[in-house]
């Protein structure tokens, strides 16, 4: 029993956890015990991305529709697209000052404010999504994100992955290094930092920009997520290649964020509903992705004139010597920047290790169908 | 919103949905609406695992525990290890019988009752834990297994996903396909058959029989699930190579069996918590395996005189063409068989043609850490 204790203690929201063990020490249990069981909560999430967006719009609007279903309609979220009620990326501010209870972003956002976190969205050459699941749930990734998020009052929980993502959408083709030179990309968060270094004029833009950035020639090149949601923007038709693979995003997390003293003042059958449904919306993300990703890529490649290009070997070869050296500088930003790291950076040698000779070995074993 | 609404539609079991959509129609509904909202359920889960049994026997542990947190205590579930309420592998009849109302299980133990169940745990060269899921949850996988399970009075949901196996153990070494002839092998379901086809003398045993089989020769070879599990059993002291990829389970899905008389007659928000803390559980075993193998593959390493060996490339080779073969006469078995083997390859090809380009890629290019 004590590695299922052990389980739920990782997985849940470390406050929830602690009003279980020790009913009487912590405002968690104070604020929860004093819950009218029979109250009925109506919360707002606030999200970066445009009201039902496929795959990361939609998944809030999931959590909210299944929360509803099992607290009985005691716990109702309203979802709300960017700039609805809040910016794009002020999600994680509304959620610190409690103007909406949650939020359904993505921690590389948050560089400016924690640098660690970009640790839990995505990490060039980093962890896939199996990998990154993991190391959340059972390699004490999910704890370390808990305090780095803890001085500003949030809660964070994997709300969602992408998969492996594209390398992006270009309006010039990339045939060596040197091609990176003047690039004008949109590529947020350590993947634009190694861009950067190699000579690019790298920035972020909100999803709803890009097109316009891309098309108008503001911007020579953007990433954004994968076949499925690149779709829906219609990049296809502002670009002429689309490269891969998603060297930058291999299993980008998206974060659901809740306020703390919001979470702290639900019943715990109410708190408890909360971290499950997460949970399940996580897995859910990932599932409609690798189901519709590849329909999505053959309409994108027929209805436009795009072109589907491997990034070159020695390309990928010298961005991930330049991706190795910048998540190790970040390690040395700050002491939680270094722990972050640590953890990650064992659970990533261990994973590839056994990787090497299972999920690897597996799928280049799998012949290709004729 | 409609997409949403497939979704849950595709995700929970039918009868659930049925009575959402339309509810004065279906006895689903009628038997919810009569429920007592403030009733306690009390319910037993049997397994085919041992007791508590690492990844697999934990996870039914974990969905009730979870459940009990979300319900309130309403719906409170206890859960018996294999035999100790019925044997392993009479889990599906209990169910079925309502001698207990949940199981844990793989749906491959009953091809004696319904061949075409087995495409719902694993498949050889079939689709790994992430395709897997995205089958059944967003490629219609789900409900042509509830469909199958109808005739029986049992729902089934995705309980747990294995992450691809290991090959398996064997005291006798495989150098050419001409090695398998006259190898007394414990493998179950289709790669079983595939191996008989090769010439091996194959079986089933519960979990629980392994080892002592192993160790006193009765067979000579075995696969079970992977280092973490094996290590459980203590294999690498009966066996003397380890063998891998697991091509014949490269993703094996565990199955929640639940009795939809039972089911029907929960009120509608404890029938919400079971099918989202299901599909909850269906993530957290494979992140569980994930993070344990390695640590686990280097204990058994090091703690027993074992080789670990990749299978010949032409063994390999062959294995996938006999695999193709069974597969596609299984199909032939009987109509439903027929539907869902199409519905499984038009997916599996689709879905095998993108992770050539994403998620193979990706692992593919990145490199092994020094």
């Amino acid at each position: 029993m004590n590695k299922i204790i052990k389980t739920i203690l990782v997985m849940t929201a470390i406050t929830f956890i602690s009003s279980c063990s020790k009913p009487t020490e912590t405002p968690a249990t104070s604020a929860a015990d004093k819950a009218n069981p029979q109250q009925t909560y109506h919360w707002k999430l606030v999200t970066s991305w445009p009201k039902n967006f496929p795959g990361l719009g939609v998944a809030p609007e999931r959590l909210a529709s299944w929360v509803k279903e099992m607290s009985g309609g005691r716990l109702q979220i309203k979802v709300y697209g960017a700039g609805e009620l809040v910016p794009a990326l002020e999600v994680f501010d509304a959620v610190s000052r409690g103007t909406a209870e949650m939020g359904h972003s993505g921690a590389y956002y948050w560089k400016g404010k924690a640098p660690g976190a970009q640790f839990f969205s995505s990490v060039p050459f980093g962890l896939n999504a199996q990998e990154m699941n993991a190391w959340l749930h059972y390699g004490g990734g999910l704890q370390l994100w808990q305090e780095v998020y803890e001085p500003f009052g949030i809660i964070p929980l994997a709300g969602g992955n992408s998969g492996v993502q594209m390398a992006g959408w270009f309006n010039k083709e990339i045939n060596s290094v040197e091609d990176i030179k003047g690039l004008k990309m949109r590529i947020p968060g350590l993947g634009g930092e190694v861009m950067t270094r190699l000579g690019a004029l790298t920035e972020n833009l909100p999803g709803g920009e890009i097109f316009t950035a891309l098309q108008t020639g503001r911007i020579d090149a953007t990433e954004w997520v994968g076949p499925y949601n690149d779709l829906a923007f219609g990049l296809n038709k502002a670009a002429k290649f689309y490269y891969y693979p998603g060297w930058h995003e291999p299993g980008t997390t998206m974060e659901l964020t809740v306020n703390k003293k919001a979470f702290e003042a639900l019943p715990k059958d109410l708190q408890a509903i909360l971290t499950v449904a997460a949970r399940a919306v996580n897995q859910d993300m990932l599932d409609e992705y690798t189901a519709k990703n590849n329909a999505a890529l053959k309409q994108l490649i027929e209805n436009g004139d795009v072109k589907l290009r491997p990034l070159p070997a020695d390309v990928l070869e010298k961005l991930q010597e330049v991706s190795d050296q910048v998540v190790l500088e970040l390690s040395e930003v700050n002491p939680n920047a270094k722990k972050i790291y640590q953890s990650f950076n064992e659970f990533r040698s261990n994973v590839i290790d056994y990787h090497k000779i299972s999920e690897q070995s597996y799928i280049n074993a799998r012949r290709t169908p004729e």
